[in-house]
């Protein structure tokens, strides 16, 4: 059945691969039209999805974040109408070079084929997700989470309809109706008709699929960041980076799980930020030396430094100096995005590039790593991974590349 | 074992990751000038694995690739200070810009970290590997063959302590002896530890990669490459394409495995064509139109389409036009190589925009595919896969990237 689809969508991807920007676009806005004029449709299905996890007893978050209404399918709506607006990715000749045997090579950019998505019960991600496959060329095969199935049908058969009229086959976007475990276990060994695969979502979603598939994988996820607080920092900029890395938005992947502090500046610096952060309602946990100096704090252990809270808790540490900061963050850090507060030229250089981590950051929050603030316009996650594509996913990093060579008769 | 093997080689990349290319190319003369004073010891330990080969009764081809002698241990010397002397790809900033708020972002080349590689019993691999994985500041943990096993560790001996005696930790070169099945399986899995797996070998090899792995795959191999001689050809490029694709080394990734004919020229183009490939040794196997005008030719099944031969048979199929000829391509290829062979513009700019392969050529043999022919210098391998790298692996190709940002306290 997914194998069938999966067909389906590759069938697909070779007239999409082939189709103008133009042709794309009109696609796009078609969706964006039929979103908002369909929005009855989605909402009506989305009420039983809501009915059925209500029944089901699931947490108010996780219902929150299944709802749609109609200022949400607004938003839906107006995403897929900013990936219209993207330039487009495709066709970019990325350099070409000429042999001594007169071979012209060139490097050009082209789509990868055919995306799966496995994603949970969010119906957001759905129209967001197809939409940046269509515009970078790409069919897709998603897979959302089982309560949002309803929801995700309605979604999904908009979204065919429009593709439809403006053009493209309808199997560029194809939904897993079936969201057993099973089935996704199966789209994940689909070698060969699934070029791709980017699981969307939390770490047990993401080490499921990075364990099972054998599809290649863009894995997303775990950022376990860190503010490093030197003994040059400027004092005011340290604390609002600090704070704000942490409390802008404790949910996400790349807000600030540890504040790493310089013992040079421990003394003066943590009961100012402390007093702060606390004051915010954040829980602050800190080593040994860091509760000598604020004791409010409760007590760190090294499972704390591991881990990503996503929530309004933060580690303390006290460190000597730039080097055992970077120590820690190597032995601790998911390498997702950490930052020196300094005002010292060499220490920012040191940190910049020693640091191994998707995004190194000085005098900056964190919080930057993101496809949008890094000006790409729209994301489909943060890789954490080394292969491929690493830190936001744009567009670009939805194309691969292909040689494309001019020759004259050459043999070898 | 291999656990603490690649903790090991974690632990050195923190230090290689930071060397500059002089220490990393005087790691690599060291190599060389060592693998040359230490000819004696390991050809002596290559004699103890031919003799344990000729006793199991291997092949006598593989036990020719498996043989090591004074010239092909001065040419594994060579090899290595072939890569010394490419450009370094470390440290170069791809692009670099401002957004709105000040903060400027900088995409910065820098080493994957660890790369393993599983490949089979051909001593040669193991220093070409630990040569281009050096330069590119990754370290390595390397599995070779169990036939292979005293050869290798007697190069990876020497190539240790030449790598201290540059003043790099000799975990930048690990071997892992133990060459059972489930220590190559344990290896696969080490997510964290190994950042990108790359096989070396036959399709076997690196399916089981492929459908074990939880690390990120480099995927290599298979090629089923195409020539396409179109109506419009100059009748002499397309017989000397034609056979000099098969024939100038049948046992290649690159090598054409399907000779597709244009039936407006079949007549005049195959029987000139199949009289050199027959006189050269070749097995022609032809669909029915292909066989009605060379009698000569065997029947050519579905299956042999499907099929690369490495070897001197060729199939061959007469088409109707470049649409039969690209929709053959994209049911059969592998997506590797193909070429067509044409005068017209128009049909040369559809096949290389329209067919889906990492090298597409327009009047040259598929045999170009090469990091050698590309001008990269060296090669690990052809990726077949859309991820990361597609065509030839350079050393551009081992590393990844990381974003460099530099704030004056921006908050978000």
């Amino acid at each position: 059945m997914v194998e069938a689809l999966a067909k389906k969508a590759k069938e697909a991807s070779v007239v999409l691969r082939s189709s103008g920007v133009n042709i794309r676009n009109a696609a796009l806005v078609k969706i964006a039209q039929a979103i908002i004029s369909s929005s009855n449709e989605i909402i009506s299905a989305n009420r039983s999805d809501l009915e059925a996890a209500r029944q089901k007893g699931l947490k108010e978050s996780f219902i929150e974040r299944l709802t749609l209404n109609e200022d949400r399918v607004k938003a839906m709506a107006d995403g897929v109408l900013a990936v219209a607006n993207l330039d487009d990715p495709i066709g970019q000749v990325i350099s070409m070079w000429t042999r001594p045997n007169g071979l012209r090579i060139g490097q050009k950019r082209v789509p990868i084929g055919v995306i799966g998505v496995i994603f949970e019960s969010r119906p957001n991600v759905t129209a967001d997700a197809a939409a940046l496959c269509i515009k970078s060329g790409n069919t897709c095969v998603l897979r959302g989470g089982s309560d949002a199935i309803n929801s995700n049908k309605a979604i999904v058969d908009v979204m065919r309809r429009a593709v439809e009229e403006a053009g493209l086959p309808k199997d560029c976007v194809c939904l897993v109706e079936d969201t057993s475990r099973e089935t996704a276990a199966k789209m994940m060994r689909l070698n060969g008709l699934i070029d791709v695969l980017i699981p969307r979502g939390g770490a047990g979603l993401i080490n499921a699929v990075v364990s099972q598939a054998s599809v290649p994988v863009i894995q997303t996820g775990a950022g376990n960041c860190h503010v490093y607080v030197d003994g040059e920092a400027d004092m005011d900029m340290a604390v609002k980076i600090a704070v704000s890395a942490k409390v802008s938005r404790p949910s996400v992947c790349n807000s600030a799980e540890t504040l790493l502090v310089d013992s040079a500046i421990a003394d003066k610096f943590l009961p100012v930020c402390a007093k702060e952060l606390i004051c915010k309602g954040v829980e602050l946990r800190g080593c040994e030396r860091a509760r000598k100096i604020v004791p409010e704090m409760k007590v760190a252990d090294d499972e704390d430094f591991y881990t990503e809270y996503n929530a309004l808790i933060y580690s303390v540490k006290v460190v000597d100096g730039i080097d055992e900061a970077m120590a820690h963050i190597e032995k601790y850090s998911t390498h997702h995005s950490e930052a020196i507060i300094t005002e010292s030229y060499f220490k920012a250089e040191r940190f910049l590039n020693e640091v191994d981590s998707a995004a190194v950051y000085v005098n900056a929050s964190t919080r930057f790593t993101d496809g949008g603030e890094f000006g790409f316009g729209a994301e489909i996650g943060i890789s954490n991974q080394k292969l491929h594509v690493r830190g936001p996913i744009g567009l670009k990093e939805l194309t691969t590349v292909k040689y494309v060579i001019y020759g004259a008769g050459q043999i070898r």
